[in-house]
């Protein structure tokens, strides 16, 4: 397995653009005639791209996907939907395709129905530099940004146990209302693998339960999430060695998103062990990402150590304070802050000494061994900030 | 029913008395021969204190709490059960008590051993100074403030059924970590009633499971929380009007704790009225006190609604956002965000000036009605501030 440049259009095939205006922004995908699957919000308020999209991939083929940023198009009524649809003919009439065959994505405020005008003249602009190239991909990441401070993408080619080359390329958009299931979290993924819908649906879910659904920002969950993946078949079928591939791809971009969290100084990967279910240590492993008081001794520096071990409590885990394990770990720098239940890093320790040094990091590696158990999960977390404060008190406004 | 002056010491019989010394405080209150109940934290971490104080209370009968602040006793092994127990031997010797009759609490940082040298010359310090008075009492609650930014105490007296007055006080201490189920919460209560263990049990579950277990700061959730009342049997016995004279007082104390939460600049009481279930009613208020997006909304006075609605939508109870209605109120003002599904607050609408009116106050009510059943509850919380982050990024250094 490589990593390859081109973001989704690093997948033959596939063409994208992007056209944006002061806050709004609309991004192009096409991957002709793919068989395609997604996985989406489980708020009980969806959007209505997520109705439609929802639809569409139900027939497990699709050719384009049309997202816009700048409005979420929720909580808009038959006239959000109606809209969500007059986006998807669009860009259907423009390729010649069936309006069943594009997805359509949004993010942005909520209830506020969405300028048409504006979306329009951006799908007009963007329709026409449809094209296979890093640069478009580029655009088209760029298009979907809202308090994004950076695109994300990334791609990857691995070689399938037939021997047939195959590639993967992805595009997200994250930052602020991350949680556990999703949230304003919108990701385009392209491939070349050739699979039934079922078969890339189960690809994707296990991909996504283990990546995109484990990154926290701020533990509110959007009306908007999707992830879609395209797949055109152009080579051959999907097997473990693809699955991998698409997992690599997903975690990479879970980590963007986690960095690029709204207001975010610093990067946290979670890892728990030990766990008596593969349940237990995601929810250990989302409470120690989601957690105010851990985000802000991260922001801090402050290794204070027994807000993860509160954490791990009160997550619904199975864990005993007696058996667990707790290790910080930065570049170059590991320590044991707990060791099967005793505490190492007690004050005046040396221990204690080198977690503060981990704490000042950029990154931040918090393991967890529950000690319990063989299963284990990774969370991507950031911490919170004051700016993450100021981003979301004037965001509306 | 009316409020009365003196804190817990307004109940006949109750003596209290408070020492602090920098960052440590020991707070006293003796009611001596009281049936008495608990209810604990539902964290698996549990600090010292909390096992110390469940044991003696499943005895049904208690004649004193010893409770310092400054330090958890949490994650610090036999030697915090032991160190515990010396806090309760030292007041029971004093009062010539059983070291069953002495409940000990601790609030502060995780993970360090309790300072005994401290702690011991605070408690004697204390102890000679335990007395009947509106003073002692306010002296308890001053000394087991650590974030907090004013002590929390509240009395009321209530006419019993039979005729019988009868007087309940109460003090707390909230700031950070106060969560759903509690958090760093301490709340003795103090009543004259007379009632059985279990009788006192059942009228205390009922009023914390309304009130102080719908606080929310910031969701984490401590391993110290307790609420103990004492009830020393000299007015008559208990009944519903003692019931409701309980759960007015949790409810002022659980405002207070919200309205002093960690950087707290503004009050938010959240009313989820037509819940499927009582359990919908208080998942969805929860949702709504606990999101990091609302409670920046409030901190920036943006009448963002939409992120009520979501958190409605993912809080997991019945909704349907084609019937739902949210209410903003403040002093003086009403107005109808969302009726039965239509949004009244649009862009340009005389709702959505008025909502942003609303939104500068200090004190918020946000009211929902999911109009699908007959549950309601209400919870409490405060905004998101760059003090909550300031707090708690510098705690245990």
């Amino acid at each position: 397995m490589k990593i390859i440049e081109g973001g989704v259009c690093a997948v033959d095939g596939v063409m994208a653009s992007g056209a944006c205006e002061g806050d709004f922004g609309v991004s192009l995908i096409v991957n002709r005639d793919s068989v395609a699957s997604a996985v989406f919000t489980t708020n009980k308020v969806v959007a209505a791209p997520v109705t439609l999209t929802r639809k569409a991939v139900s027939n497990g083929k699709i050719s384009a996907i049309v997202a816009n940023s700048g409005n979420a198009n929720c909580f808009t009524g038959s006239e959000g939907i109606e809209n969500g649809k007059k986006m998807a003919e669009k860009v259907a009439k423009f390729l010649d395709l069936q309006l069943s065959d594009v997805a359509v994505a949004s993010t942005g405020v909520i209830g506020r129905k969405l300028p048409m005008p504006i979306i329009n003249s951006l799908i007009d602009e963007a329709l026409p530099r449809l094209k296979n190239s890093q640069k478009s991909s580029r655009n088209a990441a760029e298009a979907i940004m809202t308090t994004d401070t950076f695109p994300k993408e990334f791609a990857v080619e691995t070689t399938l146990k037939n021997g047939e080359k195959v590639r993967i390329g992805g595009m997200a958009k994250g930052s602020g209302m991350i949680a556990p299931n999703m949230a304003t979290m919108l990701c385009f993924i392209t491939t070349d693998v050739e699979a039934s819908a079922s078969e890339l649906y189960d690809a994707l879910k296990r991909a996504v339960d283990k990546t995109l659904n484990m990154v926290i920002v701020d533990g509110d969950m959007s009306t908007n999430d999707m992830v879609v993946i395209m797949a055109n078949g152009r080579s051959g079928h999907i097997d473990e060695n693809f699955q991998e591939a698409l997992e690599y791809l997903c975690e990479n971009l879970s980590k963007m998103i986690a960095v690029d969290g709204e207001g975010a100084t610093k990067f946290m990967e979670v890892e728990v062990k030990g766990a008596a279910s593969v349940q237990d240590a995601r929810t250990a492993a989302r409470s120690i990402a989601s957690s105010p008081l851990i985000k802000t001794a991260l922001f801090g520096a402050d290794p204070n150590w027994g807000r993860i071990v509160t954490a791990v409590g009160y997550s619904g885990a199975e864990m005993d304070e007696k058996v667990i394990t707790v290790v910080l770990q930065s570049e170059g720098k590991t320590v044991k802050i707990v060791e099967n239940g005793d505490v190492k890093a007690y004050e005046g320790s040396e221990e204690l000494v080198t977690a503060e040094e981990i704490m000042e990091q950029k990154e931040i590696k918090i393991m967890v061994d529950i000690n319990l158990g063989k299963h284990s999960a990774k969370a991507y977390g950031c911490d919170l900030s004051y700016d993450y404060v100021k981003i979301n008190s004037e965001y509306s406004t």
